[in-house]
């Protein structure tokens, strides 16, 4: 299921509105040999063809008596795109199916795994669905809240600076912590900056890492203004998001006020925190005005997921707890 | 010599103006029995006996052909208070001693060294002399600073705030960190605040460990003002640190203002960040302004040296880099 999740990874921000699956197709161990991976798939860029679909096509005849392992509970529903990946993993003969999370599509929603049993296949759910629910965090954004999955990115000093008092913010992060962005950045399908970012810097956001050049992802602003710059795409408050079509992934980068803006309308789902051996002091602040009331409010609505060293920078990631 | 860098820990904050040395006198394997420890040793509260004096004394006639394992240079000279280390090991008949750190103490600075080698004994110098300095950091600025060391200590959220706007603090950090913030105070000789967050917060900077209530370090205040608060002592800048009596290890506790006036004359060797994970956002900073005139100007001052997970918090430990 790890080497399934890995895949997975691979569609993250290109498959919307359909969830960035990963799926392996294991042969068991026979006189001949050990167990051997005989397909491998994951969502396609546009959300076809679905993991299952690339795995099994891979697998061919091997498929017959395998494993099938899923992150995501195959569907059940025809579509004019192709067929049920439940259909195919019984044609193709596959004895055992392994899912870690069931579908909440209700076009699916277990009668994906009910049609997988009635073909006399055994499945097992469950396995690593935590891992799985934080690799298709986008699809189920959409399908619990209507909106997608927001990261924010900081950039930070030790003390929480974004830039000195005049506005200098180059650089603070080293090559590294850069690098790692721009690859989050291609995990996503759209990129949202604020008017005072895009005034003051005209950011890209493109992605600008060899050979993904080509993963840049839409970019949004957020305006009062409808005055749509060339390439962008315009909202005039964090609550819009749900109107973007096809972004499952959105990732806010600045500045302060917009960060601030989606932590008030409580929409950011995920923090990503790089930070710099460096004190600026008496800088902008990473964060305009949230509303906090009390301190003890903070409190029990991030929990650390990650934290990893970036050349001498340091990335941290959060995630919040809605539960 | 890890176990004897770990005993050098005891006195931490305590042997001013005397090094925290630690000591082990390990027997060599025999027909009988293999290498065993027969003494431990480290600078005692006041700064004597010193560690090999513990240690020999521990040990007795087994220290009869041993190694001893030294984290600094044994010295060399004659005080009131005892004799000379270096000459008590070898009237004790130890072989060998293993020395992280030479003595920069001009009444010693090799003259250890050569009384060994004098009486015949063979002296290794240099094993983990890195974390020798780390160990010692106090004794070794007072020697070539004529200050203490100074830890600059930080207790954040995840933007970089010490409190909200209005001066709410309480509490950012959760119990563990706090708790390791108070073992840090018992390994300072002295803690400082600065006058504001004297009169916010009165506070008592004491040890409230368990066990380690009479290890609360001496209270220094800067401020302006002469008038000393009872069992305070003061001074009015930064720079008078030398001026402090016994005092090889300074934490600096706050507030904003007091860090920045640190930071600015340059007399930081280490920060503690603790980090937790909250947001707060348009609160107080955690510094005050520090003359830093470009971002470029930042880098290269600090190198991590520890990060580590207390409960929910992060600490992240840096030093500042002076070569």
């Amino acid at each position: 299921m790890g080497a399934a999740l890995a895949l997975a990874e691979r569609g993250r921000g290109r498959t919307a509105p359909n969830p960035n699956v990963g799926c392996v197709i294991v042969k068991p161990a026979s006189a001949q040999a050990g167990d051997r991976v005989v397909g491998r798939g994951w969502t396609q860029p546009g959300g076809r063809p679905h993991a299952e679909a690339m795995a099994l096509e891979q697998a061919g005849d091997a498929a017959r008596g395998s494993t099938a392992y899923v992150t995501l509970e195959p569907c059940a529903h025809m579509s004019p795109r192709g067929p049920a990946c439940s259909t195919l993993l019984a044609e193709a003969g596959v004895e055992r199916v392994v899912v870690a999370l069931g579908d909440p599509d209700p076009r699916t929603d277990g009668s994906g795994i009910e049609r997988l049993r009635a073909a006399g296949i055994t499945v097992d759910v469950g396995i690593r669905a935590e891992d799985a629910r934080r690799s298709m965090a986008g699809f189920l954004a959409r399908q619990s809240f209507g909106r997608p999955h927001v990261t924010l990115k900081l950039a930070t000093s030790l003390d929480g600076c974004i830039a000195r008092a005049d506005g200098e913010s180059r650089w603070i992060t080293g090559e590294a912590a850069r690098a790692h962005a721009h690859l989050e950045r291609a995990r996503h399908d759209a990129i949202l900056v604020g008017r005072g970012t895009f005034d003051a810097d005209g950011p890209r956001l493109d992605v600008r890492l060899a050979g993904l050049e080509n993963r840049s992802p839409r970019r949004i602003l957020l305006s009062g203004s409808a005055r749509e710059p060339d390439g962008w795409t315009v909202i005039d408050a964090p609550g819009r998001i749900g109107d973007l079509d096809a972004v499952d992934y959105l990732m806010v980068e600045g500045g302060a006020q917009t960060a601030a803006a989606f932590l008030r309308a409580d929409l950011v789902d995920r923090l990503l925190l790089y930070r710099a051996p460096i004190l600026i002091a008496a800088g902008m602040p990473a964060l305009g005005d949230i509303g906090l009331d009390r301190i003890a409010d903070a409190h029990g609505r991030w929990r650390g997921i990650d934290s990893r060293v970036l050349g001498s920078d340091r990335l941290d990631a959060y995630e919040r707890i809605r539960d």
